[in-house]
């Protein structure tokens, strides 16, 4: 048969997006929008959604506040708040380079909650202009998630921010780590049979994500923690202490341990890195108790490789990573707990929320589907946020952290 | 035939859908949703707009910050921003009372101009304050929209603004009504064959819509302007005049009238009222010009009804409502004129692009349609937006304000 002269559309298509990068191409023009909940197709519609209709609505709220929850967009709203000052593993890039993570976030919110989810890439780094913006801007949010914003300035914002807001307030970067590092170690030790209070536990970055994983471990029960930055062990005696490391060091190694990390290691069961690439050496890991279990969750690049812990006592080991077993992955969390804060009406997210979130996530994984390489569920699995939800909404309720809500 | 014992479906679905209140449940939960614009079915698709994928696209950013405009949402994103101080004609109701008006808004803005629009609700209403919050949360848009904030803090507030941002601000309560005034007027003018330079204006209410109505007028030719306020004609001698009316006496009533309203119309040839209801009797108009021309635009009462005006000099009346011909109404405005800033790169929106605007939107009407009850085109016409849009977009290109855009 002769050749056809017509132009092959196919495979100039396929070349054409073979051209493009992939990555960039889903992100251009954004990836989120802001869609109508109903059509604008008639005058009546739209004298009901605006003016004149949209009068009485405001009359309503105007005389009972609480109806904001009914008639706005705060009942499922939540602000992405970031200064850029610690975006991923980049660093700070400012709040223009940190928008794709938070409308990133965004696209997390809405896929796995149903939330509506607006990112607030903020122009300062100043701490009292941070809370003060998101103090004004407050209004239209049922909740406020801070994200990628450094250390320490990280804990005064969402201590202040809490306290003084009647909305959930949660810094992803501490409590969404501790939360699923918490549930991948119940199905660790789940699979282990050890209880946490014979625990040796290891902690590498005493930042945002360190501090947070130690309280919900302290909460949990662990009485043995060990942490490192990068002067080395962190103890009371040691000299120009900040105010977070100062906490730190009074509730953690009750023995003034002062060693090396390979040291550190000798005999711990767990070790827990929010550090930076590298950071260990398989030589390190000889000396860890049998069963032992390495979270490495340096982004993109782990303190150490899954691939180097063969021939050493390690039986489970996690990291941030997609192309390893068990991911440990913020998105597990955020967006069933705020999902459940929201339905519950809670004014915060506090420690027994978050320990339901914990134990919600690592109920996901079913006894016949527990092993060393499965011990957090996919990112993927749509069962996780749903239970997640259930979980802090009930938690919210019994500890009495939910604001009055209408015929409840 | 016997009656049947079935349940009446639709009888019971009537009767409960009769029993809610449309408006009320139209806004149920809030009017507009946040949605992604690609789905996230895959562990592929999620590495790629999250991490570790999103990290190419934040550190292209930021080392040329103007791919903002393409793989973020800025490109096509646009603040709604109000305090609550006044809110249609309700007054100071606040933040909270105020989204639902401002939701409208952001439906509006997606409706007719693609945009995705969200509400920023302030919980303060100090000048330096809105100040600092606005240019702080500013990175991710494309545009602030100033809504129902009062005079005389809405000068200060958007000039300041609009000079300490690179992108486009705009208090639409001042321009948008300008905008569509302008237009009405040239629709006018265009019905009875007048120019500009003779005609005799009486404006009531000096608050910002009508500064900015004056100003527009005077930027078309229009010479002999008196303004109205709650302590009658405004002019240079009036003791105690602040900033603005100050700025309008200087710039109005070179005559030095200081009559009553009655006397200021006898002659005149076009009334604009942006006061309050009831602010004219049926006398009042008797003594206007021939063919004369009154907008009374308070809501939801005008200044006088057009029932009223029978047996007068007036030709042409409209209003803000749409229960009554010539609706002059903000929303055959806004949504192009942003549409128009945004695709040209527009840093500001000038007396060049609010023209343009008027013209774009008096053209709307053809020579076939124009009438004395159809100067301006109806509120659902989809032909005015992308008119304007492109009559905006081509102003600000002439006129120099547009930043570089790559590629063009």
């Amino acid at each position: 048969m002769q050749k056809t002269q017509w132009l092959d559309v196919e495979a100039l298509v396929e070349a054409y997006e073979d051209s493009l990068d992939p990555i960039f191409e889903l992100h251009r023009g954004g990836k989120i929008h802001v869609v109508n909940s109903v059509g604008l197709d008639s005058q009546r519609r739209l004298s009901s959604v605006y003016t004149p209709g949209v009068a009485e609505v405001c009359r309503a709220i105007q005389a009972d506040p609480s109806l904001a929850y009914e008639y706005t967009i705060k009942s499922n709203s939540v602000a992405v708040v970031t200064d850029g000052s610690a975006v991923l593993g980049l660093g700070n890039i400012g709040p223009l380079a940190a928008e794709p993570v938070m409308s990133g976030k965004a696209m997390l919110f809405r896929e796995f909650g149903l939330i509506d989810a607006f990112p607030i890439c903020l122009a300062t780094q100043d701490v009292e202009e941070i809370i003060a913006t998101v103090k004004a801007i407050s209004p239209v949010f049922g909740g406020i998630n801070l994200e990628d914003i450094s250390s320490p300035r990280c804990f005064e914002i969402e201590s202040r921010l809490d306290a003084e807001l009647d909305i959930p307030v949660f810094h992803d970067d501490q409590h969404g780590t501790a939360v699923v590092v918490l549930a991948g170690l119940i199905n660790a030790l789940r699979l282990t049979n050890r209880d946490w209070h014979s625990l040796r536990v290891v902690i590498a970055g005493i930042g945002a994500a360190g501090v947070a994983c130690t309280k919900i471990l302290l909460a949990a029960g662990v009485r043995d923690i060990v942490g490192f930055d990068r002067s080395g062990a962190v103890h009371r005696d040691r000299p120009q202490l900040d105010g977070i490391k100062t906490w730190f060091a009074a509730n953690t190694n009750q023995a003034g341990f002062r060693g090396s990390i390979a040291d550190a290691l000798d005999g711990a069961d767990v070790f827990i890195g929010v550090s930076g690439p590298n950071f260990l050496k398989t030589s390190d890991l000889q000396r860890m108790a049998a069963d032992a279990v390495v979270f490495a969750m340096a982004n993109p690049n782990p303190e150490i490789l899954p691939d180097q812990v063969a021939g050493t006592p390690v039986r489970i080991i996690g990291t941030g990573r997609s192309d390893y077993p068990n991911q440990i992955n913020n998105s597990l969390a955020f967006p069933g707990i705020f999902r459940g804060a929201l339905d519950s009406g809670a004014t915060t997210i506090n420690e027994a929320m978050k320990l339901a979130a914990a134990r919600a996530i690592a109920g996901c994984v079913d006894d016949s589907e527990l092993e060393t390489g499965r011990i957090v569920p996919a990112q993927l699995d749509r069962r996780v946020a749903p239970a997640v939800a259930a979980a802090v909404a009930r938690a919210a309720r019994e500890s009495g952290v939910t604001r009055k809500q209408r015929g409840k």
